[in-house]
C-alpha cells in the first residue's frame, strides 16, 4: 500500500515510464558491502550493481567523501594536486601509451568526449559501432544505440561479433573472425563511397550490452588494425568493462589489444559521478585546443578524492585478483547448469561479469526473454538481485560488487538451482 | 616553485589547455561560507562561484551527503521516497504548470534532455538560440555555442537582445523590442522555408553568458508567444540564472514569463552533480515514452538528499530574499562607479548576479577585455575572486555564494575602488 502510494507520487513527480526493476519494485533503504536491504528489513545479495564496485557504503570511500566535502568542493580552474594525482594513478593502471585524461561526470559525457576526440584527431566524422550497443543517452551518443546494419549517416554498424548466433552457420571460428572483419571493411568502404572520412570505431571490449558474447578469436586486435590502416582511431568503451570488472583492470586486456582512446565511467566513484576519457597526450592536447572543453563538476577535488579512495580499496583489497578468482569459481559452478537445464544454452563471461543465455528451444536457439525475466523476479523473492539484458533481452546478467566472495557464489548457485527446479522440474 | 611543478604534472596528466584562472593560478585548498583559502593560507572572498550557492562546505549539506553515502547510494530503478520528495519540493518552487522532473547529472545533460523533449513533443527539429550563448559541451548542445546569425542547419540564432549595443541605434526601447522580435520571426520563417519544423527556442532568461545585458522591455514574454504560435516550445536554461541567484527563485520570474521547459543545474547540489529538466507532466511522459531515458547517477537517493539539504538551507536561511536584498545593495553601491571611472560604462544585474561593462572608449563603446581581465587579476591579489566574461569578454562578472552579506559587499566595493584608482587615477 505504502509503495503503491509512492508509485503514484513518483509518476507525477518524475513522469510515467521512469524505469523500475521487477514486477513488484523494491524499496531499497540501505546498502552494505554486497548487501542491499529493503524497507521491510529483507536482505538481498546484490548481484546486479557494477557501480558500487568496492561494495555499498565502503567506509574508506564514505570517509573520503566526507573529508573532502567538509574541506573544499570547487571546479577545476584553480590548481589542485589531488586531481593530478588521480589522473596519474589511473594512467598507471593502463597501458603506458594512455597517459592523459579528460574527466567528465557520466559515461555518456565520456563517450561524447571520446567521439569528439577521434573526430578532432582524424578530421573524420564516420563512427563504426555494433548493432546492439548502448553507449549513452545524449543526442549524438544515442546514434550508437541499436544502430541497424545498413544505416546511413555518420554512425554505421556491424553485426556484433559472436559465436553463439554467428553471422554464418557451419564455418570455423577463424572463418567467422574473417566474416566479422569483412563487416568492418564493408562499413569503411561505404563511408569512403559516401564521402565520409572515418573517425574511428567505438565498442565495449567485452560487448556488455550485447550480452557478453564469446568473440571469434582475434577479432578485436585485427579490427583495431583495420580501423587504424583506414586512418581511424579505436575507442574502447570501458564504462562497464573497466576497473577490474572483467578480472583484469580493463576489458581491452582481456581481449589482448590496446585502444587509442578509452572511455571510463560507472564504477570509478563507487556511485559518485566520475567518468572520463584517457588517451595519448597528443590526442588530448588536440581535443582541448579544438574544443576548449570544460565541465563544471568534473576534475574537482571531490571527484579526485573519491576516485583515489576507490583506487586505494581496489589496490589494498586486491579486488582485481578477487574478481578473476571468484569470477572463475562462479563461472565453473554455473557451467554445470546447461547439462541439467535446456533453458540455459550458454554460460559465459569474464571475471565477475557473467551472462546466462536463456532459450526456449536449444536447437533453434530461440531467445527466451520472458524466461530470463521470470528467473530474475523469482531470484529477487529469494533475496538475490539480478536482471535480464543483452541484445535480445534473454541474457541473465550477473555482475555483483567486487567484494562478492565464494560463499556468496555458493549461496547464489544453490538459490538459482532451486528456482530452475521450480520452473523446469528436477533434472 | 611547487605550483610550477604541479602545473607541469597537470599538463601531462590532464593535457595542455585544461582551463585555469588568473595569470598566476591559485592553489585553493579550503572553502568555508563565502571564503576560499589557498595553500599559503591566504583568504579570498569568493565572488565568482555560483555553484556552492549556500556557501562552501555548508555543514547541513556536508552532513546530508555523509549520512546518505553511509546509508545507500544506488540508481533509480528501485523505489526511493527521497527522490520523489525532492522533485515535489523543486516543483513547489516553480510555476504550478511545471510539475514533473527528469534528473540528470550536469547542465549539459539537462539541455540535451530539454532539446530532446521539445523535439519529441513538436516532432520538429529547429531550435532558436542567441549568437553569444553557451549551454553545454556535448556535440548537440555545442551547436548552441556562439552560433553565428545566418547559420544554416537545425540550430539558428538571433542577435541576443540588449539595450547597450542595440541592433539599431537611435530607436526607442519599444521599437528595439520589435526589432529583436522580428529576428525571432525571421528565423522561424527561414526554418519554414527550408522545411525544418520548429521545435522551440532555448535561452538563458537573464542571458548570463552574453554578459547580463539589459533586455528591451517585454522581449521574453512576446518571444515566447511568437514561438508558441509557430508551434514551438520555449525552453528556459536556468542552469546559471536559477535557484535564487537572481533574487527570485528562477530567472523567468525576473523576466515575467512562464517557460514550457526549464533546465536546471549548477547550484542544485552546492557542488554535488545534480541537474535536471522540469516541465508539464505530458511533455515529460512523452519524452520518457519516446526515449526510455535512464541516467545511472541521476535520480539517486544521494542526489535527492543533497538536493533536499540545499533546499532546506535556501528556505531556512531565506537566501532568495538575501540574494535580492544584498544584491540590490551591492548594485546600488556599484552604480556610483560609472560617474567616476570612464572604463565602467554600465552596471547591471539581478540579485547577486552583477556585471560591469568595461570599455576603453565610452563614446565608441569599445569593449575592453584586457582591462576587465586586469581588474580580475588585481582583485585576486587583494583577496577577491571575480572573472571577466560576456559575449566580448569585457564584463566583470560578480556572482558570490548567496551567503554573501552587506559587509562583504562593502569590503569588495572598497577594494574595487582602490584597484580602479591604481589603474585609472583618482577621480
Amino acid at each position: 500500500m505504502k509503495n503503491r502510494e509512492l508509485l503514484a507520487r513518483r509518476e507525477k513527480a518524475l513522469g510515467k515510464g521512469a524505469p523500475l526493476f521487477y514486477r513488484e519494485p523494491i524499496n531499497v533503504v540501505r546498502g552494505e558491502g554486497v548487501y542491499l536491504f529493503d524497507d521491510t528489513g529483507k536482505r538481498y545479495i546484490d548481484m546486479y550493481n557494477n557501480v558500487p564496485c568496492v561494495g555499498h557504503a565502503h567506509p574508506h570511500v564514505v570517509e573520503a567523501i566526507h573529508k573532502q566535502v567538509s574541506t573544499l568542493n570547487v571546479h577545476s580552474r584553480y590548481l589542485h594536486e589531488s586531481i593530478v594525482r588521480y589522473a596519474e594513478r589511473l594512467s598507471a593502471h593502463h597501458d603506458k601509451s594512455l597517459t592523459t585524461t579528460v574527466f567528465t561526470c557520466t559515461g555518456t559525457e565520456a563517450n561524447e568526449v571520446a567521439i569528439m576526440m577521434a573526430r578532432c584527431s582524424t578530421s573524420g566524422r564516420g563512427i563504426i559501432c555494433t548493432d546492439a550497443a548502448y553507449h549513452g543517452n545524449s543526442e549524438e551518443v544515442r546514434k550508437l544505440t541499436h544502430t541497424p546494419v545498413g544505416s546511413k549517416g555518420e554512425v554505421r554498424s556491424i553485426p556484433f561479433p559472436q559465436t553463439y548466433r554467428p553471422l554464418q552457420e557451419g564455418v570455423s571460428e577463424a572463418e567467422l573472425t574473417e566474416l566479422y572483419l569483412a563487416e568492418v571493411r564493408r562499413v569503411i568502404e561505404e563511408f569512403t563511397a559516401d564521402g565520409i572520412k572515418l573517425a574511428g570505431m567505438l565498442v565495449c571490449p567485452i560487448f556488455a550490452n550485447e550480452g557478453l558474447p564469446n568473440i571469434p578469436a582475434g577479432f578485436m586486435t585485427r579490427a583495431a588494425e583495420i580501423v587504424r590502416e583506414a586512418g581511424g582511431l579505436f575507442i574502447a568503451d570501458e564504462v562497464q568493462a573497466g576497473l577490474c570488472r572483467s578480472g583484469r583492470w580493463w576489458g581491452y586486456e582481456v581481449m589482448g589489444f590496446i585502444p587509442d582512446i578509452v572511455s571510463m565511467g560507472k564504477p570509478l566513484g563507487n556511485g559518485f559521478p566520475i567518468a572520463g576519457v584517457i588517451a595519448r597526450e597528443e590526442l588530448v592536447n588536440l581535443f582541448r585546443a579544438s574544443t576548449r572543453y570544460f565541465n563544471t563538476f568534473a576534475s574537482s577535488p571531490l571527484q579526485a578524492e573519491v576516485g583515489n579512495a576507490v583506487l586505494d580499496v581496489l589496490e589494498k583489497e586486491k579486488l582485481c585478483e578477487s574478481s578473476a578468482n571468484v569470477g572463475a569459481y562462479l563461472l565453473s559452478r554455473l557451467e554445470s547448469l546447461p547439462s541439467r537445464y535446456d533453458a540455459i544454452a550458454e554460460v559465459r563471461g569474464h571475471g565477475l561479469f557473467i551472462g546466462l543465455e536463456w532459450v526456449s528451444d536449444r536447437t533453434a536457439k530461440t531467445p527466451d526473454k520472458s524466461g530470463a525475466a521470470e528467473v530474475a523476479n523469482r531470484l529477487k523473492d529469494k533475496g538475490f538481485l539480478v536482471a535480464n539484458a543483452g541484445a535480445l533481452g534473454n541474457v541473465l546478467k550477473i555482475r555483483p560488487p567486487l567484494v562478492f566472495t565464494r560463499q556468496h557464489a555458493d549461496m547464489f548457485v544453490n538459490a538459482l538451482d532451486k528456482v530452475l527446479q521450480d520452473m523446469y522440474g528436477n533434472s
